[in-house]
């Protein structure tokens, strides 16, 4: 059974291993519950302290304003593409989608079913090289319920930090880069992650809501995409993914410990300099973005020679470093790096790019 | 760290130590991956065969013949409460709701926000004792694209098992009786169940329906609710619980072992019997459902003399004898028995009652 080394997988992502040390003990009994985690009731003290925890630890290490709340929900960013919209539609009639790449696009596309949407470019083509544009550049109808955007998009690897001064209530998805942006939660309306990148596995998302964006759903709404259900029931509208909330509070916990998010932003451009850093010196691989655009979390390249590619991929698993085959609506390679990726990793992955 | 003795709560569910176990081991490194279970990405080799070895044991479990697609979704069944009524909407007008509990009318009444839901009687007041209707006594429209049915009622307690021959398909919510009771799926047009009772944690549901009632989605079904694109996409509509997905595995391959549904549905009836028994020799405690219809998976009960349940419920918990509290809605003591529960928790909580 030999270790693996490093994993660079979109997601489901790393985790720590002293969090998965932990889980590991849990299986058998939590606290002293005397059940294993896995059995715990989602109306149980045990599971209530969770779930406060939780909300306290991100509350925290994002400093979110007393006028938003904080909200789990089952199912991923997906769902989401979906509750955001119908917790608008019912009093709202148009939203803008910021369009930087696959997911804002998918985003968008699914909300049409609830609203009619208006796309507004994120992106530039600038001198071959594609850049995002800056919030003042972006053309946002004043009628719109609100703005979505997509921070972190982790197919072309494409990065805008924070939102400047939007008309309308900025909505956004960091799935990609929760507790890995330095962001102003103040600055938006309505803040969304599933879980399995930053927050530990697949199955549940955490939403942030400004409390004046509450009570606009539609009525076609199914009861578990209520935000509005959600905050009168903590959250406990059914039984709600208890195992997914208890690795959530202990990523929560483990960044915490490890300095906050401001040392994690540090970590992710530290591991993402080091591989752009190599794919520019080399130059049989190709990386298309601006640098001020460039994904600190998913380093996406590729090559003209695809032979380039093949061999640096079968190199880097036979080193232990796998999960970097790029998206496949994408090819090429793409190392995406959460909170559970080291520095080391990064290094090692580096070298073999500049030998590529 | 004492060990819990035995746990009756009504879900999350009791796992079976072995499972546990194999679950630990997993944390780490699942096969040979290199990677955590918690980490395996829901696009690998490793994760689609635990996809096709979950359907292949589901299928062979309840002889699922071939015309009918068995999916696995984000969610529990609150939001199967959404999206079955989504999925017949886009051709549909009416459903009917046969009305046995809390959870049936629950489903109806949600529902209701895409059909015209009409709810059938399913239960009578017998004597004084509370009896199902048997299939040929339901009073059900033509004109229904479905009749939704619940045959485990958790609350009161109440169990019908089978349908008959209905004029409409027939759909069943089995989250608290899914490999619990001997069915015969060709009766049923889509049976479904949340997987944190007999089939693991929360946060994930299975669906088994006939492909004839796939294509009736309704334009503004989520997309994670719609039925026919989680049979395009074998089930990885998104990233879906792949942790979930692989629990759900453990119990199939777990309840293959013990040696199939037969096995399972004998056991349940021995321990309900000896706590049924126990319940009516106590002249203190009070169960009114009548004998046909008592619940083999969740045993309920109360007293008029409110000394005597909590009592009961100090005793219990002092011997190790956990969860037993009855539902909030309904007060008492309910004793849930799914396929984690042994014979022996069964006897020890039959000594207690028959004390009470």
């Amino acid at each position: 059974m030999g270790k693996i080394l490093h994993y660079f997988g979109a997601g489901p992502a790393a985790l720590p291993f002293e969090v998965k040390q932990r889980i590991q003990k849990d299986i058998i009994e939590y606290e002293d519950s005397k059940l294993s985690i896995l059995e715990l009731s989602h109306r149980s003290e045990y599971f209530s302290n969770i779930l406060d925890r939780s909300k306290t630890l991100l509350r925290e290490l994002y400093a979110i304003p007393d006028n938003y709340q904080i909200l789990f929900m089952a199912g991923g960013a997906t769902l989401q593409f979906d509750a955001v919209p119908l917790n608008f539609s019912g009093k709202a009639k148009y939203a803008s989608y910021l369009d930087t790449g696959f997911w804002s696009r998918k985003a968008g596309k699914l909300a049409k079913k609830y609203l009619d949407v208006k796309f507004v470019a994120g992106l530039i083509d600038h001198a071959n090289e594609i850049c995002c544009l800056s919030s003042s550049e972006w053309q946002v109808d004043a009628q719109s319920a609100y703005l979505h955007v997509t921070p972190n998009e982790t197919i072309n690897g494409v990065e805008f930090v924070g939102v400047g001064n939007v008309e309308v209530p900025v909505v956004a998805d960091l799935t990609s880069c929760m507790l890995m942006q330095n962001i102003d939660v103040s600055k938006f309306g309505v803040l969304y992650a599933a879980t399995q990148k930053s927050l530990g596995i697949a199955g549940l998302s955490v939403v942030i809501i400004r409390n004046d964006l509450l009570g606009g759903a539609s009525q076609i709404t199914p009861d578990l995409l209520r935000y509005d259900l959600h905050v009168e029931n903590n959250s406990i509208v059914n039984t709600i993914p208890v195992f997914a909330c208890y690795v959530a509070m202990l990523m929560l916990l483990w960044v915490k410990e490890q300095g906050g998010i401001s040392v994690m932003v540090e970590q992710a451009k530290l591991r993402s300099k080091l591989l752009y850093d190599a794919v520019d010196s080399n130059s049989k691989l190709i990386n298309n973005i601006c640098k001020k655009n460039r994904s600190t979390i998913n380093v996406a390249f590729t090559s003209n020679d695809q032979g380039v590619v093949t061999g640096l991929l079968d190199t880097a698993e036979k080193e232990g470093l796998i999960g970097l085959q790029g998206h496949r609506r994408a090819g090429g390679v793409r190392a995406s790096m959460y909170n559970g990726t080291s520095i080391d990793a990064a290094k090692k992955l580096a070298r073999l790019i500049r030998l590529a």
